[in-house]
């Protein structure tokens, strides 16, 4: 059969295709009154896509510009700073920390488990200015307790910085209630479109520790960016071709919402969850492991290989026979896990298709697969959602 | 009539369609074999269009970004630096590398002016690290002796930066041979693509210079990107709908060049030259004075508004009665002049096309003006070029 490409990435993800006509079309100045209505608009729109009252900054940069943003902007050389780490990600909270001269201490978990308010409130000292953390480690597709350690932050003067860049469109968030300092995202995840924008949300209590803090920035400037902002231009030129296509997924988002982008956002986070509750069924009738057992995300659902097989071997498979591009396991992990992606624009037909093609693909590697077993769990997850949705027939 | 827009501006500029169309249709994993063999062959192209054997390191950010790095990996705090300044993008060198706790010194001539090798010579010394110039400086048209103010650095360790993004394919460059230590570029520009990424072109030099520079860098680590380049990755997420755009629009520039990428790229510069050419002889036709009188560059023209007239007006005039979005001045000079892009996919109907409107929008403004005086005195530019062009007929 032909192949087409299609990745199951957490990041790149599918595409929206009214973004990626968008995009194309998009041949704007962007210091023009058009521009500026369109920057404005994307502004107010990802506020709401993050449910915050805060200002949102843009970045043109990949996720790792705008977390570079949140220390770069927030500590001053020899600030003690504590990371919450069990991934990659973790670990490149680590590395910025490092870059800019903070005094690092971490509470770490093993890949693939999460970290628990229990283990941060036991490293937790008064003199951490910043707490950083991921919302979702997209390297395992583990899920942390933002909510929880949230509140052990509570009273204190240690920010909460949360890299959400999977977590957000995946998961719930109350980031004003919370406490939530800042929190990070990218335009290559749940909003559906290419890589190449980084946002963040950044709360007054963050705002006003940028004015003591030393570290230099120019590029990612979160100040400089507010105030530009408000006048809805960036203080260099921006990605505007990105910045319409994200512009037409909060238009599709909100027609999905019936109208509200919030809604429209929560509809995507149940499609989200729906779609890793298949996944997870499906991985359980072929008796795979899930890697991210104790705490799975909707992001992603990470999927331990099955003994003696390179994850790589599975990967390719998954490309060669099928045209789906599933992530392997980054870093240390490469060859033990492979990660299938639920974030942004995967529906039904794309979820059950990927389990279809999972049960070849392990056939494939000389495992005994009884072919529909796995499509079979995850429709009965389906159809029990649908039954409890609102608006069910 | 109706009004196409049309951006004519240096920077967004216009957009080569097969680029466009290569950016929606992108759908790819940065992490496969079919993405490292793209980004592997934009590298290589990117060397060619610079013309240099330095490795190129492309960043997902807007030129900007690509400034930053010059400065964050090039220095440490204390560092002397000197910038040759004439305009907002000579300031933009001074505020980075006085972010970066550089001691900066500047050569400075008004707008509109150029800095001449005499008066860099006489600031010029040893302790300097670093000299950051630009070989365009968009802000007024005006084109600065790279070369003669290279020659001055020969035999010094002085590094030599040059921003050039509006200078890469609107000047000829002999980077190695002039010892241009980091030369920047930016895709919104003579590359024909939306804005979004940068890249610079780093000489040994440099790169050994990196080794004890103590300033902070994680995003925009030169030595990182290069070690991930060599194998055909990006340290973090690309742009990957943009780096399909640029691999588009570098095919297009072979195909002028007759299967040559260096003589597309000539073939690109000779054609801003031409525009240029033309637009001046119209500025003159028109009794107009050009702001960059001095040394103008092929990269853009800049006008200065007629006496009473707030050059504002002139740019809503354009827009208004004909689509077309020419430039502002920026920063002290808006108000003052109006500048029109030749850099990049401008052809010669583009080009006798907007000196046609200009003749308009200048009547509207009550001046007197000869209809088709501006068109003729362009026209015999171009009849002139094209007649001493290799292959005239």
């Amino acid at each position: 059969m032909i192949r087409k490409g299609r990745l199951f990435t957490p990041g790149p993800t599918q595409l929206l295709p009214s973004a990626q006509l968008a995009m194309a079309a998009a041949s704007m100045h962007h210091r023009t009154a058009e521009f500026r209505a369109l920057y404005s608009k994307v502004l107010a729109d990802l506020k709401t896509f993050v449910g915050t009252s805060s200002d949102v900054i843009l970045f043109t940069a990949s996720g790792t510009g705008a977390m570079e943003a949140a220390v770069s902007n927030l500590t001053s050389p020899g600030d003690q700073v504590l990371v919450v780490s069990a991934g990659k990600f973790g670990e490149r909270w680590e590395s910025l920390a490092k870059a800019y001269g903070c005094q690092v201490e971490t509470v770490r978990s093993d890949y693939g488990q999460t970290v628990t308010p229990q283990q941060v409130r036991e490293k937790l000292k008064p003199s951490h200015a910043v707490l950083y953390m991921q919302a979702s480690e997209s390297s395992t597709g583990a899920r942390h307790d933002v909510q929880g350690i949230a509140a052990l932050l509570k009273g204190t003067s240690t920010l909460l910085v949360v890299d959400a860049i999977t977590g957000l469109g995946t998961t719930r968030f109350d980031v004003d209630g919370w406490g939530v300092d800042v929190i990070i995202g990218g335009s290559q995840k749940a909003v559906m479109i290419p890589p190449g924008l980084a946002y963040c949300a950044v709360s007054e209590r963050a705002w006003q520790r940028m004015e003591a803090a030393k570290n230099p920035r120019y590029y990612f400037d979160l100040r400089k960016e507010r105030k530009n902002g408000a006048k809805g231009e960036s203080s260099y030129t921006p990605s505007t071709a990105l910045v319409a296509a994200l512009a037409a997924a909060f238009d599709y988002l909100r027609e999905q919402g019936g109208g509200d982008l919030a809604a429209g956002r929560d509809v995507l986070i149940d499609n989200a969850e729906t779609a890793a509750a298949m996944t997870r069924a499906a991985v359980e009738a072929l008796g795979l492991k899930l890697f991210s057992a104790a705490a799975p995300g909707a992001a992603l659902t990470a999927i331990t290989s099955p003994a003696g097989i390179d994850s790589g071997d599975i990967v390719k498979a998954f490309r060669n026979r099928f045209g789906a591009v599933v992530a392997n396991g980054q870093g240390e992990m490469k060859g033990q896990i492979f990660r299938i992606a639920h974030l942004g624009y995967y529906d039904y037909l794309d979820t059950i298709a990927i389990i279809g093609a999972l049960e070849h693909v392990l056939a494939g590697t000389g495992r005994k697969v009884e072919l529909g077993s796995a499509v079979t769990a995850a429709q009965k997850v389906y159809a029990q959602a649908s039954k409890s949705a609102p608006g069910a027939k």
